[in-house]
């Protein structure tokens, strides 16, 4: 059977390639930077979460798993859930993102640490054309600031995330992660470096590649839909971020262990 | 004292920042990427190389310190020892690089992943301006094959690397690294991963940042130039490059567990 190839900048990557998921990631990326989606420091930042999904073993572990199960029953008990979007996200994972969102009635908010009028509205399109029927963040009429920052992203939309119980942050910075928490929300995060102050800020951080991730978060709300708001309490409960965060660091340090022959 | 503080795109680093040193040499890949010097895909490489970093916790180890010195008195005793310098090298420390290839006597030769006669300049000029006499690698008469590649990086000089007994390598591809092992050269790695193809296959692997290593290797090759060539010898033969990348990896598990709290 005919295998499809996928051509990068100057290069073809096989469908044999060993590492063929994470450089067709990768080519999302420098596609969304070309798009004019994804700044500079984004693609630094994909980078590092590329290493660290590397040592992750490129698979959805179980202290993933956990933190996803915990995460939906979070967005399905929430009253104003919202999903903050940056530009490496809309780049990653648009189609997924929009999906979640039905499944989980949150808004999504468009958030950028390199504010950019332009990037914005690439990332709105982007989302849009996924079947986004409104993208909060953008007018400057609902404009608003969260208190404890002072770079540009202190500025949310009065009608999303300031207003909202529970903030899905994909990919934020340590300073967002903790000035969110500061307002009261419920921070739920994506982030591939369980060491992170995001990680460790956040009140659930799903230590996956946001690719895999967010798809199964949707899932895990689908799953969940019949349950009452008991059972989701006590799922949310049963849930420790600290010790689930030390599980993925056991996970990464395995994975060394093993692929460097220490075990 | 007055300390000065760094612009990036649209934030200041103060000096004070506890992240201040990898922040600096982030700006230096971002002002390499905007003046043409690193493509799209060096920001990726970049980001995945601070990961590891903060994962050997931004330090030089010991791992390291024995493989620069085996390095120092492998470029000693070399006949014919090339530095390649990519767009990342030279926008990372083409002073370093420079000031290394004059200690050791080593010639400097531009190689290019993604190939671009401009960014090939633009190297070029990098070098020269920090006092490089001579750059190879530009001229297509003096263009030869490495065997056993099929990416236009398989393009040497044939009055450099393809000459060479020695390579030092910065930043380099795993299939490159091992066609240049095939063809009987001697491959020193700067590489920050050590279970990455490149640092497994090379001869030496400084698993380092290569703006703390290029000069303490400088530094290591004067400080042993007075010794004979037995000793040089004994040095070289008492590195085992497998059990130095297996301390590495130790040292990587040792700082997540410890950062982790788990120790």
């Amino acid at each position: 059977m005919w295998e499809p190839e996928f051509l990068t900048t100057r290069h073809v990557i096989p469908r044999s390639h060993p590492r063929v998921e994470s450089l067709l990631i990768r080519k999302k990326l420098v596609d969304g930077f070309d798009s004019g989606l994804v700044a500079r420091e984004g693609l630094l930042a994909q980078g590092r979460g590329e290493a660290f999904d590397y040592l992750l073993g490129e698979k959805t572990g179980r202290p993933a798993r956990r933190a996803i199960r915990a995460a939906a029953a979070t967005l399905t008990l929430a009253e104003f859930p919202v999903i903050s979007v940056n530009g490496n996200a809309a780049a990653l994972c648009a189609a997924e993102l929009v999906s979640l969102s039905m499944q989980a009635g949150a808004k999504l908010e468009v958030n950028l640490f390199y504010a950019s009028k332009k990037r914005e509205q690439a990332i709105v399109r982007t989302l849009r054309k996924c079947g986004a029927q409104k993208v909060l963040g953008t007018s400057p009429a609902s404009s608003a600031r969260l208190q404890g920052m002072d770079s540009a992203r202190r500025m949310v939309d009065r009608d999303g995330i300031l207003a909202a119980d529970v903030v899905v942050v994909p990919l934020e910075d340590g300073d967002r992660t903790a000035a969110l928490k500061s307002a009261g929300k419920t921070v739920i995060a994506f982030d591939l470096n369980p060491l992170s102050r995001t990680a460790q800020t956040a009140h659930i951080t799903i230590v996956d590649n946001i690719t895999r991730a967010a798809g199964l978060l949707a899932a895990d709300i689908q799953k969940i839909a019949g349950k009452n708001a008991k059972v989701l309490h006590q799922i949310v409960s049963e849930f420790d971020n600290r010790s689930n965060l030390a599980d993925s660091i056991a996970q990464i340090r395995g994975n060394l262990a093993r692929r460097g022959g220490l075990a």
